[in-house]
């Protein structure tokens, strides 16, 4: 099943679309938030009659599981360059995420002036990076890990042996089988790889994520995505992680943060 | 009139909070988006019996300006440590700010595990610093720099006479006469330096926020705080402004990160 299928909502209504979180995309047993707010915002892209995704906000409220969802629109503006919608995925009466997200009118005037401080993260080929692929006898490498490719750098894979000290992930991201990914491939790659912070060494369970944002720079990214993450804080019970994602020419494609609950 | 005055509330219903966006929050006419959002939080914050305000991430619709507003909230889960609400905030029949706030429960149990890789920007004394007050001919320092005490680095004050090439601006934010602040200053400092892309010298106007967020790692700061804002990516027609906000004792207090979009 393709992303775009394992994504796909239908038209219910103005402000109702249905979905579904299929099987496997789940980590302990819990869908991947990243998956479960791509379907939110491709309920809303359609809504907007193909508008490119260019912000999305969203707290993640109850876990999600594999089965039907509906996914309630309010409109909140429809502007001449940018609308914005919110989204909330209902499962089995409970809100799992509500979500808000602004799309960009695809032939608006874009202001040119780049100015980049910063650079894609140093990876290997994917060859030689380390193909995350689940582990049908363990919870790591997760289910999930067979829905996207994910090939991690060989230097940070150690984070599941102790960790380099670095609180950063870094690796390639594509969707199966060279899919054609859209902006909403790029929410999904913010939340697919392994946290950052297990790579500092610290007595830290799995720790969810309480809210996410993506801010997608390029609608239109192409095939494999150079991502980096980064946790920087962990303090007051909670630590960020933010991603970098490139294309492989070194184009800016996205970045996201996340916060993370620490439980005690 | 304090910062709590000028974000108080009344409660309408369970639902329905009336506030008033106040004369003189204001940058080129526009309220602060920082401010208004303050005013969405405290709704939020009054809803939850006082539960202290972790993240809140909104889109800003339309710009605000002085006068009577509507707070509606929406409750999304409220769980046994943290609650999770949506606010619009609206005037004149017009969206200006659709949020959505994670509130946590103050004695709930919090991971002690700290590790804090980044430290306060060094600062020069607040004496020694610039601080920035209205200028009644001149649109800039705007009448907002009347309402909060921002005192900033001098060497990042050249943003208003060429930039320093650093899309970086820090400096020491204080609610007025020492009011004692609480989580909801934090976001009114979050939006109250001038855009650190000011210093990158760029060919770029004002640029309006599109989607602020803010996660709260000390409900309780201490008066004066030290604030570094940066920009790194300038591309797509967007840029992002990240800050972290530190207390006097070099604790990490809140981070931001808003969405600008810069216009054509």
């Amino acid at each position: 099943m393709s992303f775009a299928e394992a994504t796909s909502v239908a038209r219910l209504s103005d402000s109702t679309y249905a979905g579904e979180i299929q099987s496997g995309w789940d980590i302990f047993g819990v869908s991947n938030g990243g998956y479960v707010m791509a379907i939110a915002a491709r309920a809303m892209a359609e809504a907007t009659a193909g508008r490119d995704l260019v912000s999305i906000s969203g707290h993640f409220t109850n876990p999600g599981s594999p089965g039907p969802i509906t996914i309630e629109l309010t409109e909140v503006k429809v502007g001449r360059a940018i609308s914005t919608l919110r989204a909330e995925v209902i499962k089995d009466d409970k809100i799992l995420l509500a979500a808000t997200g602004s799309f960009a009118d695809a032939d608006r005037e874009i202001n040119p002036v780049e100015w980049v401080q910063g650079a894609p993260p140093e990876l290997p080929p994917i060859d030689q990076c380390v193909r995350a692929v689940p582990n049908p006898d363990a919870p790591l490498p997760p289910p999930f890990m067979g829905k996207v490719a994910v090939a991690l750098h060989p230097d940070d894979v150690t984070a599941f042996d102790g960790g380099t000290g670095v609180a950063q992930m870094r690796g390639w991201f594509r969707l199966l089988e060279d899919e054609q990914p859209d902006a909403l491939a790029t929410v999904v790659a913010a939340d697919a790889f392994p946290p950052a912070v297990f790579n500092a060494n610290l007595p830290l369970q799995w720790t969810p994520t309480l809210d996410l944002t993506v801010h997608v720079r390029d609608p239109r990214p192409r095939s494999w995505m150079r991502c980096v993450f980064n946790t920087r804080f962990v303090s007051g019970g909670m630590l960020e992680e933010d991603s970098e994602i490139w294309d492989e020419d070194g184009k800016l494609v996205a970045q996201s943060r996340q916060l993370a609950l620490v439980p005690r």
